[in-house]
C-alpha cells in the first residue's frame, strides 16, 4: 500500500518533471534579452550533485567544514586577478551568488574605508547600486549619462565639486545595463583629480556584470587593471561563462579588506563575505570552463558575439528599425517592438521606448536571422495598410541611430567603411 | 595537435575531479560538526544541470526570463506558509541563497519598517544578525543569555526600558548556533507588553536557522506561528531539508514588504529581495524533498534525530564527558576535545572550551557510537599515566552538565526515569 503510494507520487513528480523540461528547452532555445550564455555541458560535474558543497566564509581562511571547493574557488579568483592585474598577495575576493551581491559587497568596502562617503553612479548603473546605498543609509548622488549610456563627467564634475567637502566612493560601469555602455574611467579619474581629490579621498567599484569579462580579450579597448587607483571589480559568473545558477566574482584590494573584517570563532573564518554559508558548486563550474576555454577560448568566443552583435545592428537598420550597438558592446538596442507576445517569446528586456537583445555565445546568426525576419513580420502585421510608422526613439539613441520618418535621413546614409570604423577604432 | 591537446586537457580535469570527489565522499562520511543533512539523492534532477535557471526579483512577478523555475518556488513558499500560519494572500517570502540572507532580509524589512528602531538580539545569535546591524548603521544591543544558550528576559526587560523611548527590532532565535536554544517567544512578547510597547513599536525577526523546520513537528513544541505578533521568518533549506548547495525560506507579511518595495522596470519586477539574479535551482530541489517525504517523513526525522542526539548526550556522559543537550534541540554541547586532528576530521564546530555536534537526518547510531569510541580513545591517549583530567565546562553548560572533578557528583546520579522526563515534558 506504501509502496503504491510512494510509486504514484514518483511517477507524478516525473511527470510534472519532464514537462518543466521540456518548457526550459523551449525557453532557452528563443532567448535573447538576457546577457546569459546559455551555451554549457557540465555532464563532468553531474557527480558533485549527491555532495552539500559549502565554502563557509572567507575563501582563504580553511573553516571546520570539510566538504568544501576552497581549491577551486582560490583557483578561479587568482585567474581574475591576474586577469585584472592585481598581485596575489595583494588581492582578496570570493565567488558571490549574483553581480547583486558583488555591488553590495564592494559599495560596502567604499562605505567602510571612508565612512562619509558620498556614493556616485549614472543613473543607468544597475538598480542595486542604489539599493546599496538604502541599504547602508550612504548619501547617494544619481549622474547624468550620455546618450550612449556612458556616464557624463561634465555633470559629474559640477555634482562632485557641490559636495567636495566629503570623500567620493564612485561607481563605475564596464557594460551598462540597458546599453551596455562602458564608463571612461581615466576621465573618471581625470575628474576627481581636477575637483582636488587625492587617492584617500576617494573609493572606485568598478561593475564589471558583463563586459568585465569581455573586455580583457577586446585589443584596444581601455583595460580593467588594479594599477589604477580602483578598489575592487566585480562581474557575474553566469553570464558570459555560463552557469546553472547565478554566481559572480569579486576582487579588492587586500588592505581594504582588514578594515571589514573580524573574527567569528564559530566558523573559524574571518566575516568578510557578504553571505555567510556560500555555494561550493559555482566555483567549480566556474574553474572547469576557465580550464576548458582556456583564454584563447574566451577571444575567440568574444570577438565572435562583437561580429554577431554588428550583424545584427546591421539587418535591423537595413529593415529599417531604430538601433544603437555601443562599440565594444554585444548589446544591441532598438526600438521596443509593439507586440507583447513576440517581447515574452525572445525574452526581450525592455525600458520605456527601448528593448534590447544580448549577443552571447550561445546566440548563433541563424538565431538572429530567425529573429530579425520575425520582427519585420509582427511588424508588418501591425500596420496592414502597408504603412508601417517607426517610432521615434531619438532621445534614447540620438537622431543617427533613430529611423523614424524625421531622423531617417541622418541615420541611413552611411558607407560601409565608415561603419567599420566603428570596430577597429580604438576607444574615442 | 589541437586535439591532442584539449584531450591531455580532459584528462587532466578528470583526474582531478575524480580525485575530488573521493575526498568529498571521505568528508561527507565523518561529518558531524555542521546542521547539514548530506543524506539525499537528487539524482531525477541532474538533468536540469544542462539549463541556466535563474528567478529575478520577485517570485510572484513574472519577469520577462523565462529560464525561471517560479512555479516550484512558490509551491514551496506556499508550504512554509502554510506551516507558520500565514495565509496564502497575506504573505510574502523567497527562496534566499542562505540563512545569512534571510536574517539580513528580516532585519532590512525590521528597519524600514521602524527607521529609528534599535536592535536586540541575545549575544548567542548568529553572527549575521551584529553584522546586519553594522551593514545597515542600526543601534544594536547585545542581550545576556541563560546558560541554555536562551535570550535572558530580565536582562532584555532592562536594557529595553533603558532605551523605551525608541521602538525596538528583535532577533528571536529558534534554535541558536553553538547551543541549538530556543528564545522564548512568549516571554519575549510578554516582556515587551510589560515595558510599554504596543504591536506598532516593535517588529519581530525570528531566525528559524535549523529548527524552524523542526519544532513544527514536535509534539508539545512552542509554535512558530504568524498568529502571534511577528514581522518574518527564515529557514536554512540546506540543513534539515538537504540540499547541494545552501539555501533558505523567508517568509514575511505582505504589508512590511510593500515597504521596501520600488519598480525596476528593466527587469518588469518588485525589487523586494536582496538578491537580484536568484538560484532557480535551488526551489527545485527544495520541493522535490517536500514532495517526496511529506509531512509525515519530515515528522519521522525529526523524531529519529531528536532519539539520536538523546542517545549521544547519553553515551558523552556515561564516558564522564561534559554534556549539554536543550531540550528540542538535536544539537549536543560537549567538551571541545583536545585533539586538533579529531576535530578537523569530524568536522566540529568550536567556540572556546565547548564543541558541538549536531545530528541530522544523516547521522546514524553507528556513526554515534563511532565517534564516541574515538573520542574515549583519543582522550585516553592525551593522560597516557591512565588519570584522565576533565575539563570544568561549568560556565558553559551549568554544574548539572560538567563532569570535571568538582561538579561530577551534581551531574552524574540521575535516575533514567528523571532523564526521559526531558523529553516528554512541554516547555519549561
Amino acid at each position: 500500500m506504501d509502496d503504491d503510494v510512494t510509486g504514484d507520487r514518483d511517477a507524478y513528480m516525473a511527470g510534472i518533471l519532464a514537462r518543466y523540461r521540456k518548457t526550459l528547452v523551449e525557453k532557452t532555445k528563443f532567448h535573447l534579452g538576457y546577457p546569459y550564455n546559455l551555451d554549457f555541458d557540465y555532464g563532468a560535474l553531474s557527480q558533485l550533485q549527491h555532495f552539500s558543497i559549502n565554502n563557509l566564509g572567507d575563501p582563504f581562511i580553511e573553516s571546520n567544514y570539510g566538504v568544501h571547493s576552497r581549491q577551486f574557488e582560490v583557483g578561479v579568483l587568482d585567474w581574475f586577478a591576474r586577469l585584472w592585474e592585481l598581485e596575489k598577495e595583494e588581492y582578496w575576493g570570493y565567488i558571490t551568488n549574483c553581480g547583486t551581491e558583488g555591488n553590495l559587497h564592494g559599495i560596502l568596502v567604499g562605505r567602510e574605508v571612508l565612512p562619509d562617503g558620498i556614493l556616485y553612479a549614472s543613473r543607468d548603473s544597475h538598480y542595486s547600486v542604489f539599493k546599496a546605498a538604502r541599504m547602508y543609509r550612504m548619501e547617494a548622488v544619481k549622474v547624468d549619462t550620455l546618450l550612449s549610456g556612458e556616464i557624463d563627467c561634465a555633470d559629474f564634475e559640477r555634482k562632485l565639486t557641490e559636495r567636495k567637502d566629503k570623500p567620493a566612493i564612485l561607481n563605475v560601469n564596464i557594460g551598462t545595463t540597458v546599453k551596455g555602455a562602458v564608463d571612461d574611467l581615466d576621465l573618471v579619474l581625470k575628474t576627481l583629480e581636477k575637483v582636488g581629490y587625492t587617492e584617500d579621498r576617494f573609493y572606485i567599484h568598478v561593475d564589471g556584470a558583463l563586459f568585465g569579462l569581455m573586455m580583457p580579450f577586446v585589443r584596444r579597448a581601455p583595460k580593467v587593471t588594479f594599477k589604477k587607483p580602483i578598489g575592487s571589480v566585480s562581474v557575474s559568473g553566469h553570464k558570459f561563462v555560463g552557469c546553472p545558477m547565478p554566481c559572480g566574482v569579486q576582487i579588492t584590494r587586500m588592505k581594504h579588506i582588514n578594515v571589514l573584517s573580524r573574527n567569528v570563532e564559530y566558523l573559524a573564518s574571518r566575516d568578510a563575505t557578504i553571505m555567510g554559508s556560500r555555494n561550493g558548486h559555482a566555483p567549480i563550474f566556474l574553474w572547469y570552463t576557465l580550464n576548458r576555454k582556456g583564454y584563447r577560448g574566451f577571444q575567440k568566443e568574444v570577438q565572435r558575439c562583437l561580429r554577431n552583435a554588428y550583424y545584427l545592428k546591421e539587418r535591423l537598420r537595413e529593415a529599417n528599425v531604430g538601433v544603437l550597438l555601443n562599440e565594444l558592446s554585444s548589446t544591441v538596442v532598438f526600438e521596443r517592438p509593439l507586440d507583447e507576445a513576440f517581447i515574452l517569446k525572445w525574452q526581450l528586456a525592455c525600458q520605456g521606448k527601448i528593448a534590447h537583445a544580448v549577443v552571447m555565445p550561445s546566440v548563433t546568426v541563424e538565431k538572429l536571422d530567425d529573429f530579425v525576419e520575425e520582427l519585420i513580420e509582427v511588424r508588418n502585421r501591425a500596420f496592414p495598410d502597408g504603412d508601417v510608422v517607426v517610432p521615434c526613439i531619438v532621445e534614447e539613441v540620438g537622431p543617427e541611430n533613430c529611423a523614424c520618418s524625421v531622423h531617417r535621413d541622418i541615420s541611413s546614409p552611411k558607407s560601409p567603411k565608415e561603419e567599420r570604423k566603428h570596430f577597429s577604432s580604438s576607444n574615442s
